[in-house]
């Protein structure tokens, strides 16, 4: 039911047979198989821009059809498939239906069975939420399209549409060469030597891990991270049978102390850790403890998954070395991204590693979508190279740093004595602290019918019941304004 | 050790020392960690670009200072890390090794653990030998980068340079609305009709794959297949616990008749076909066959995932409906892509289903990287809406037609009496027949010495011993007349 079809008021047929004909040709064309579940009355009310008496008509005329059939505890299904359906005018039956199929069940099975664990319910409300225009958008992790580059991303495009572009084939297993040599020119200003050799060119930091959760680690084993961390919000490491052990941290950052226990207790093959402007907490572990960090691992042979995605996007000053600068054994492997400072859009990651990991992942690359656009690495190795990034990242940290300083004021004048908040010195997150917990589900929704999109802690860490990441890089100063009155509203009319 | 470093003769340092310099450092900055297995020695000879003699010589000054060792079976290994080696100059032990560290073994044992499956080593040798200058590609899979377009793609990104580009963010779960809809108006081209909530933009055909192994298939299912098939070459399926069950095909495609029965005995959870021009074996399912399929497999309530990906490059007439294009149940899964008459670069591809079985695959997409580059997205709507794609099937359509009659007449001239072949009606493919079988591993290695880049039968089956894919798609017309020559020659020469 996604899409923008909508009945149409001016036509002559009245709206509820505009609706059941169209159902009736996705049930008829197999769009919407059996066993397919439809949206609840009150959703297709809005989808459909109707009231509930001609849905209620139209869904009676699909059920008298023998179409579609109200389940008890609510929800209607697709019950017959294409055989059983009125056929619309002008198809004719092209499949001979044999007497009495064997039938092997439906797609609502396969759609349950696979081994990949779907999003949260919540997480996929909210991809599906985040393109429905007029919702303002509290925890997005990405910036604004305001904030991302226009006229200079048209420069890059339009370098390109000038050269003699090399075709765009397959790339090497490990990335376009060209690009590789750019992010090792970038990572060497932030302190970290690698020779392209060692940099796997990803679709986005978030492909790099997936490519080490199925290459690197078996079943059962188990990785240390940050609790909260924005590894629990996503299912890659999970659906490869990896379970978490999470850690917890001050401000700044993770205990070095308790993660030895916790590494000999759950007897961790890893540590994922987002040393800079943590993910949601936008806590930045300092120079003391990223040595600490190293070195405690160190002594247990622990390799690292260091998380950069946002370690270019300080507000305040340049953070401390990542892990990775500080490695000489190659036990750490790097994660950085053109998703959080340039473009989300251009799918750009890369990891940093050992080369024969790097090649174990590139082998995986391989098989998984055969490379990253070569269109993407072309415009993001030009990008780089050509001196836009940095220039860009100026303008963006100021821009970040007027909105944070915004959001910081405005939780001041209207969630004192409602919650606290931590300061982040970069990234996108302030970690709201609700002073009473209150149950996420409830909250996303009121929020959501008073036009918030949120990011509930729970996302974060499954038992969390107080917190919120809040961004400050996506709504407009304006909704930021209107967004967090609306927010404390809530907080303070939630039961 | 990819990558492009060689030590440079006119330097002052012999090249011994330069090579053994190059490796320290490598090993000392952990890009090379304890464990990691270089190249044999011929291999970094060629490599390098060095005789055998500086190799041994820079392997023994490594080896007397403790960090190489070579091992019995042959082979040389790492082993020891920056803790124990010397480092170069400039360098500073920023971290202090704690005393008698607890060692948890190395990458070795990662790399060796994931779950995901490697490649085949032929496909990883050939992964890594396509990017090797000087290599005539007998076997490769996609178009010569002379028959891809040039001028039209600088055409396509200078109008995307001259438009307000919409900002680079992320996409809709199922990719962006221009590039479905522009995607439905093609399929209904080809008969099928799918609006753009029932098609998902994936990162090329392969990605769609996984997805579907990933999403739609508990652990232990099967699938039934042709054998031989492309499926058996990448691991997507087998890595997610998928077991494969082969079935003959004949001059028409698959056999019903034989499909059923596999189909009870192992219980398939689906049929992957490539009913068009199918690869290796080029095989083009007639309309008769296609009929039957979707009969037998209708009443096995037996769900089709149909790889179109060829279906485009006819070359003497268009082939029959897609299975998709005769599925009114909703029961057909279809895959198409760019990849193979545009641009392998882009990545681009599609899901034609059931609109709740994309929504699942498209759940598992935002979890995998968040969906497919915005940019190339942007370019293949505007190459489809542009009209470019027609225009360049056209021109591509003419050129492979003329590749295969070179290929063909080239077998006859010096193939005749060693091998039989298909002659196929349309895709990249000549399916070889060896009248004597070899050992597919001795003639790889035996063509690759005479500068013949190969795809082996074993690769789309594992027991194969007597076959070759050619492709008339990649290599030149003067690749084409001294590639077939040497083949020719190799087949009658190895034992």
């Amino acid at each position: 039911m996604q899409g923008t079809w909508k009945p149409d008021p001016a036509s002559q047929l009245p709206l509820h047979s505009q609706i059941s004909s169209y159902f009736l040709a996705k049930i008829s064309s197999g769009a919407w198989p059996p066993g397919m579940r439809l949206a609840p009355q009150r959703e297709l009310c809005r989808m459909l821009g109707v009231n509930r008496s001609t849905v209620v008509t139209a869904l009676g005329q699909l059920t008298a059809l023998g179409l579609i059939e109200g389940r008890r505890g609510g929800g209607t299904v697709v019950v017959a498939d294409a055989r059983s359906a009125i056929r619309p005018a002008g198809e004719s039956n092209v499949v001979t239906a044999p007497a009495e199929p064997e039938r092997r069940g439906n797609w609502n099975d396969y759609v349950e069975e696979g081994i990949h664990y779907p999003n949260l319910p919540t997480v996929q409300d909210i991809n599906r939420l985040e393109y429905e225009p007029g919702l303002i958008r509290l925890g997005t992790g990405e910036p604004a399209p305001e904030l991302l580059p226009g006229a200079a991303m048209n420069r890059v495009l339009a370098g390109l549409s000038q050269r003699i572009l090399p075709p765009l084939s397959y790339e090497e297993p490990l990335g376009n060469p060209a690009l590789r040599a750019a992010v090792s020119r970038m990572l060497a200003r932030s302190g970290i030597a690698a020779d392209p050799a060692s940099i796997l060119i990803t679709s986005g930091a978030l492909q790099g891990l997936q490519l080490i959760a199925l290459g690197l680690l078996p079943r059962g084993s188990s990785i240390l991270l940050e609790k909260p961390s924005y590894l629990y919000s996503i299912h890659a490491f999970q659906s490869a049978g990896v379970k978490f052990s999470g850690l917890p941290m001050d401000g700044r950052g993770l205990i070095p102390e308790l993660l030895t226990a916790e590494a000999v207790r759950s007897k961790a093959a890893m540590l994922y850790s987002i040393p800079s402007f943590h993910n949601p907490t936008g806590i930045l572990m300092d120079a003391g403890r990223r040595r600490e960090l190293m070195q405690v691992t160190g002594s247990l042979g622990l390799p690292i998954l260091e998380d950069g995605a946002y370690q270019e996007l300080w507000l305040d000053a340049p953070p401390p070395l990542p892990l990775k600068a500080l490695d000489r054994e190659g036990r750490v492997l790097h994660l950085g991204t053109l998703s959080k400072a340039a473009s989300p859009g251009l799918r750009i990651g890369w990891i940093v590693g050992p080369e024969p990991v790097v090649r174990r992942l590139a082998d995986i690359k391989m098989q998984s979508d055969y490379g990253a656009s070569s269109l993407s690495q072309l415009a993001a190795a030009s990008w780089l190279e050509g001196g836009y990034h940095e220039e860009h990242l100026q303008v963006l940290r100021s821009r970040l740093r007027e909105r944070r300083d915004l959001m910081l004021e405005l939780l001041q004048l209207h969630c004192a004595g409602l919650a606290t908040w931590s300061v982040p010195a970069g990234g996108f997150y302030i970690w709201l602290s609700l002073l009473h917990p209150m149950p996420p589900r409830k909250l996303f929704t009121a929020a959501l019918r008073a036009g918030l999109l949120l990011n509930t802690g729970d996302l974060y860490d499954r038992s969390d019941r107080g917190h919120l990441r809040l961004s400050y890089a996506y709504a407009s100063p304006a909704e930021l304004e209107r967004g967090i009155t609306l927010l404390a509203n809530l907080i303070r009319e939630v039961p």
